[in-house]
């Protein structure tokens, strides 16, 4: 049995601990915040639950296993570290840290000391993911030409970080899960409408060595809220909407094969377009997937599909975009 | 009565001839077209007009004033060139020309000739834009803050230009028609899937003095079809829509203004969502539009709204854009 | 402070109990249900509230001012006479009886006694419907023409009322509270899958003196889920798309005119199709705008929006449409 | 070679010339309509093409083989009866005639001397429809329970006939077409807003001796064009939807079962709900199809698809139905 702590219970922190409440082979031990009011919520739904308005409190509870982290990102450096340093396992919200150091030094941590270190990118565990997964590893779209995502909408401003920081880590950890190639440097560009030099609009290429290329379109202030991604291969294409509440996924029959016209002179694209289907996905709730991974993993030391690797990968494409669009798009290798 | 004269009688050039024989003060004199069955085809609609295989015969016939380009983008400048200095006013298809450097030609020979020079951008012409413009001028958007335009389809790979030369001329003629300020860079990333190094897929940034931003995302090789921009203001935005068939405009009231949260420290943006209108748009047929515009300025030595100055300025961002794709993205000063 | 009782703590239970209990000048004393585990939830969440698996005793109880009834329909007559001899304001799930005859008792002992007989027809107090009810009686719509709704879906077959007991008296209240004009028969057909007799799709026609018509398309055996309803007036029409998240309201300006084609002999019917309007909804739970209704009905005596003559309009259309389907789609006077 | 002569250069005319011009066996020879503009048009497009404005020189053609009836609804009998006695085959537009006893008068001569009859129900040619035949043929949407159709817009009001007449012929072509069994009654109800009694609503229920139904819903008085038709198996579903560009066909796995629930003793449908599938339809024009089936039909004496026993049920349906609407929603046999 594993024992829990979460810190933080704000927006996300109730969601995490009713799924690790449900979740066979773990129990939620302690939560902090340093709200009273979040404390007394807890006590109400969770009689069970010890509260504390002291992160330490969770962090040095020698019953506890494994911490949830799901503060604001700027702390989440600081608390998985001494959480790691007293031997708990961590999931950790997304984006994993505030930089690319910050996570080496976790992971640096947490591999010597044999411990799950684990960042809470919900949307790898949602049906839709897992069906683009299973299409892409049995190599139904073919070849991989490219992924195409924009998520906008009207948007709180966040007052520290960027609109990458804030949306790009969905598209980039579904991206990083399905692609297996790395990339090898990015170009972002954006704008700020509230002269505090915080982008609230911004636009990132990812570059890779083959010719696959990722974009993303991110934006707080789209009268419309778009969630949408493409996805490109030689044989099939795939159109992720995840706003759908019942068809997130449509799967084209669009391969094509290039052939040299001889009297034009040009490179004739052959279409063969077919039919559209749109695979039924399960209901499943993706954040238990979550927790069951991550119980999964410590118990039997395996990788968790949401690894630190995966969200070190995504703050290291973040820092990166926001250095480039700061020297004007340049190209940042990474 | 102005006689006017066709190059070209291809994919556009038989709406051109329609719309400019039933145009009140015009006259088509001639079409010539290197193929023989399209000239049986005019021979066929408009017993009246005279056909030749050789565009001299159109550039050289004294009875012409005014020339239409409906050719290949590479044959606009010679064709232009002639056409002018055979003191022919001239209406080319865009792109206008290959590069800035040839359309500065061509606009400073009909400076000198006072001829009217202008490119068939035919949306400004549309319902549509005409709308968007007068929604933009009168200043119900507010302050303006981006244009965001998506033009993406299965299309077919063109041998000799990339993707935003072939898509982008729509969404950058639009953006100059309506926004009054001009861009001082651009960046641009892409991918060839083709290894021909012409790039399907691509997207451009185009940067303002200003904290306005324009983005476009052109691509050949999407399984859906989309054209669709998002205009910002601080007051309104628009949704544009082009492939609904009635309800292309939506007109978002969607005004949001900053405030600090002293508390939190962060700045909050205040949204007012209110009342979404789609106006009603007429049904007239954008190209003849185009068709009155270029013989009213002939006639009353007006620029057309779709002038050779706006044509160049497309013309320049293509220029700007393929250089910024080929350096890895890297801003372009224009 | 009117302190209320609650019997049938099943699907919708939670939701009336959880509104009434936020809504000032009441509070909920009392909840019955024979299932204990439906109990021990309201233990749970409100510790205050005491419980009982007999509804009598919500119905004996002397501190009882109202009481609610969210139990089977069969059920809704014996309990609310009950209720209603015992001297408590009542409020009834949708629909209020099985038969008209069975509602005629309960207005009468009600009207008798003055109390408040309330039917929860939850839809009149959403942002939609008040905004359909503002439009219609502003006369924007001009004279109203008729009434069409489609409300179809994969549904659980009930085992003892068709489907329009269970999908129609939605439409059926709405159009009640919209049209000032009452029916005068209707004609309904439709087809059992069950060979039980019980219609799983029902389509009935509402007839009025005037030529308003309106009809209703209900469903249990539909692949795709619908909730929309056409209502046309002589110069706007409104679309209501239950369904849309943000956008259920569309307000269309298609007034027409009729003239005579004095050569064509023919009635033309001249268009002026406008601008559509979606005009932006509150986002109020309707609930609890029946929960302050039924207290404010009760403290000053005023009869509800959603009263037990709209309520029994809606058994009485729903009985003669039963029989109407039985007599092969004969029209049944009302 | 089959010779054909046209009668009507109206609306549909144009398409149909273009058509049979096109379709290889078969000549148009002779034009004839009463407005000598029209005539006018023919000779310029087909200058090969005889022209009258006296209908009776194409019947009495003696080197006309069949002829094409394309002339408004009341004019149809008299001139079909006209061919068929001056040996013509003869291809009507729909609806066939405006009474049961004239299609029977027709069908009579027309199998007395052999001839071919056939009515233009376009429809059943489309893309479309051929795919929902053969999915129906090949069993795929198992038993059939429904078709449910609503063809609605806003449309010119006809003078002499009411919605139905002019809308659902469409619906009821496809009906027969696909549906193996024959109706027994229809119920129809509807309203006029013009006070002349002619119907711009219309709803229609068709019943069948077997559990099946089919539903109508024709308006000429709505804000919104429809063209939906859902079709119910225990198997599978279809969702037709004619305004769709490219995914007019969506096929549901919704196959359900029944059982019975002990506890709660009620029928529980079970639903399977998987995929969804969009075939990929050809674009081919509809009319092609006509033309060519009519030409194949005289020449190996077949009966064609859209046949004049086809023809003469909708006419049936259609007659029955206004019946009903006049009785006040009777059923009527048929």
């Amino acid at each position: 049995m594993i024992k829990v702590g979460l810190i933080g219970y704000g927006y996300w922190g109730p969601n995490l601990v009713r799924n690790f409440a449900s979740t066979p082979g773990c129990q939620v031990e302690i939560v902090s915040d340093q709200r009273e009011d979040r404390l007394t919520l807890v006590k109400q739904l969770y009689p069970n639950v010890r509260v504390s308005n002291n992160p330490l409190d969770v962090i040095n509870d020698n019953s506890v296993d494994a911490i949830i982290i799901a503060t604001p990102v700027f702390t989440h450096f600081n608390l998985a570290k001494l959480a790691l340093e007293a031997n708990k396992h961590v999931l950790i919200e997304k984006p994993m840290t505030s930089t690319f150091e910050e996570s080496e030094i976790l992971l640096d941590i947490a591999a010597k000391k044999d411990l799950c270190l684990m960042v809470d990118h919900t949307f790898l565990y949602t049906p839709a993911v897992e069906k683009m997964k299973e299409l892409i590893d049995t190599k139904v779209l073919g070849q991989l030409n490219y992924f195409d995502s924009t998520r906008i909408n009207l948007g709180l401003f966040q007052p520290d970080v960027n609109v990458l920081w804030d949306l790009a880590p969905h598209d980039l950890s579904i991206l990083f899960h399905l692609i297996p190639e790395n990339p090898i440097s990015v170009n972002a560009t954006g704008i700020s409408h509230t002269n505090n030099g915080i982008e609230n609009i911004a636009y990132l290429t990812v570059n890779y060595q083959s010719n696959f290329i990722a974009h993303i379109n991110s934006s707080w202030s789209s009268p419309v809220k778009v969630r949408s991604t493409l996805i490109g291969g030689s044989e099939k294409m795939i159109v992720y909407n995840d706003l759908e509440p019942s068809e997130k996924i449509r799967l084209y029959d669009t391969s094509y094969s290039h052939k040299t016209d001889e009297e034009k002179n040009r490179i004739l694209v052959d279409y063969r377009v077919g039919d559209i289907q749109i695979p039924k996905l399960s209901g499943k709730e993706a954040l238990s997937g979550v927790a069951s991974d991550f119980i999964a993993s410590i118990n039997s030391k395996k990788l968790p599909l949401s690894n630190g690797i995966l969200g070190q990968s995504v703050v290291k494409i973040l820092e990166a975009s926001q250095k480039s669009i700061k020297a004007n798009g340049k190209e940042i290798i990474i």
